[in-house]
């Protein structure tokens, strides 16, 4: 079995001053085309420890992807320690050069250094990966069996090189078997209880199907996967036992995809042609933010009033003074004429608002930090609830929106059956 | 020299399912306090990928933090591997029993299973690092010189146990090196150009001294790394090394500190004593989310309008019918009264507006993929400018909210000095 591993390289990752997407996406990428990856590295720009995980991720995986390094600064020894450790040497690729002088004179509309045009200096000993959105050229080399690739670690170079690139080479090289996941996505239900109701359902799936538990944020995704050669009886197995597995969880099911739930309450609103539009105060755009990732809301989603202080809550939205002075600006009346308000001024046929106390600062004993009031409705009704966080701000602002798009979901889906 | 390895376990991890927040947030704790982190491996669920993780990471590191793997369902292996490794066995331990009791029953208000009272079975050869957030506890284990620590893998378990238990007993248990870093930001050059600008720097710095260079969204911090006994020796040291730097990039300095932008930003309108708005239409509200990620920043934010629909960019942010007719909504004659608008509706000092196309569908060939027009100003002045992205949705929603973020700094800074 043709297994890989992914080595990410910079001291920013060692101190902790970026997070690594790279190695999720590769990760994603791989098993799709069927290649496991078994183990993600991250080491520093250290001639040492790069050596080294060359050689360790080289004994069990036959393809080792590398991110990083690359950039035209002193910091950046992948190209030079690659050269030498597959016996290279440096030599000018001109199909790069006349790309890198051409996005400077361009694109970039810079003048072109030496720093650059090192850029085109590639090892001798490398299959060199064209790069169309950037100047550090893609290299694939081959030892014995194996065979290592480096990409840049700008995450739109590196996306574009493994798909343009990378990933045909690996299907056309080797022989894949072919790997099958199904994902379902559950609301309103704990990890451990989903667990229990699993147990048998778990003691009689095979030993190569393996069923993995999700948490975030509310949510428990549960994953069966399975690989191996026949694609049909794969398929088929695996099938057959995640219908199973959304019968034994339905009550608790929204979504028979590994889909985030922004993209799951579009479709629904798509398929019932309606529109939405957000109240914000606490989440300050997160729920805009979140509806309008998913290309193509624009179809559904008309716009937001993000309403941090109180008089753009009443000027913009409507609110009564005398609402938010006798009962403060989070609270359920409050919440309720914000998603009247916002109804009103869009004409949109949904509506959500909250309003709450994020954290860190900003509570008192009345109404603590992590209390949230959100209200979904529309003309004909508005439902609200409150919530009790006990995160980070961060955190709090994404459980609020998370809630707040479940408590939509169910108002559409209740509404529809009146 | 005291060193660190993390491990995060997880077959999520392996096919890309999720992104490792955890690890980048535990570096840079350990950096804190003096420990470098030499290697981050992340693993499957998979009994000999995680031994062998444990063996080997053990050869150079003599603190190895593993996280992730300690849920109560079958796909977590964590506790009964690490009870064999250390030889072990599992017995309750009494005050997590009673601390998973009372969350059941206080605060998830679910029945306690059997499943979740096996949280509190410990290894009888760890110190329980109790878990005041979550169920599973954290773990410490000794072998020889090493010191092994197992977290769960919930973000905000994770965080409160390493900063009640782990980060002391680190601290208390080893004689550690004093780190210092020190970064500033620079916004309009790019990575190379100053790499060419700080060569004669570059090469005076002494070798236990590193330069790193972090380009991010048109930004490119720069990062100084020391280490060593004496406290003051390598502060004395980097400042000195910092305020030259700071003097080679002023030109293009924009931050003293490793601040975000939004925070930046936020410093300069409070010290200002100054308020904000965002008339948002393609980046559907991630600016004022971005502004309102700061804590406090309701002391300078008033609010948006997200005017995803034509209607809303008339009804609520008096945009002229004629002036989208004829110009299109993404156009400098839009933004512009968008940034209007958003004035006269919030009485805001400055406001930001944009309208583009994020992709990946909505071009035309007089208006592609990519084409943004970004309007900043007050009641006085409006500036604007266009942009054309080349990358995917998200990251054209994110550059346009950097790009406007920074015209927003150079008005108010200019718009100071006249």
């Amino acid at each position: 079995m043709i297994q890989a591993s992914i080595i990410t390289i910079g001291d920013e990752l060692l101190i902790g001053q970026v997070i690594d997407t790279n190695s999720a996406w590769i990760a994603q990428e791989l098993n799709k085309i069927g290649v496991p990856v078994i183990r993600r590295l991250a080491v520093g720009d250290n001639w040492e420890s790069i050596w080294n995980a060359l050689d360790q991720e080289s004994i069990d995986s036959n393809v080792i992807i590398i991110t990083g390094g690359l950039g035209p600064t002193a910091d950046d020894i992948t190209k030079p320690l690659l050269c030498e450790y597959f016996n290279g040497k440096l030599v000018t690729n001109l199909e790069v050069l006349q790309h890198v002088e051409e996005l400077f004179k361009n694109v970039f509309k810079r003048p072109l250094t030496e720093r650059n045009r090192n850029q085109a200096l590639v090892p001798d000993c490398c299959t060199t990966l064209f790069n169309s959105k950037g100047t550090a050229p893609g290299m694939l080399f081959h030892k014995q069996d194996k065979i290592f690739i480096s990409l840049p670690g700008v995450p739109i170079e590196m996306k574009t090189i493994m798909e343009e690139k990378v990933l045909p080479f690996i299907t056309e090289t080797y022989k894949l078997p072919h790997i099958a996941h199904r994902t379902l996505v559950t609301f309103g239900i704990g990890e451990s209880m989903i667990a229990d109701m699993l147990v048998e359902f778990e003691s009689k799936i095979p030993s190569h199907i393996k069923l993995a538990y999700l948490p975030n944020h509310g949510i428990v995704r549960l994953r069966l996967s399975s690989n191996g050669v026949n694609i049909k009886e794969i398929d088929d197995e695996i099938d057959s036992l995640f219908s199973e597995l959304k019968i034994l969880v339905n009550e608790y099911l929204i979504a028979e995809t590994d889909d985030p739930i922004e993209k799951i309450i579009g479709r629904l609103l798509l398929k019932n042609n309606k529109t939405v539009s957000t109240a914000e105060s606490c989440t300050g755009g997160y729920i805009a933010h979140q509806i309008t990732s998913i290309e193509g809301s624009s179809a559904y989603f008309l716009g937001s009033v993000v309403a941090y202080s109180n008089e753009i809550k009443k000027s913009m939205l409507d609110v009564s003074h005398y609402t938010i002075e006798n009962n403060g600006a989070v609270s359920e009346a409050v919440v309720s004429e914000m998603a009247l308000g916002i109804l009103n001024k869009t004409n949109s046929d949904y509506s959500i608002a909250v309003s709450g106390i994020m954290g860190p600062g900003g509570g008192s004993i009345e109404k603590p930090v992590g209390l949230v009031w959100i209200a979904v409705g529309n003309k004909n009704s508005i439902v609200t609830k409150s919530f009790h966080l006990r995160f980070d701000r961060y955190k709090n602002i994404q459980l609020t929106t998370m809630n707040a798009l479940m408590m939509l979901r169910d108002f559409i889906i209740n509404n529809k059956m009146e």
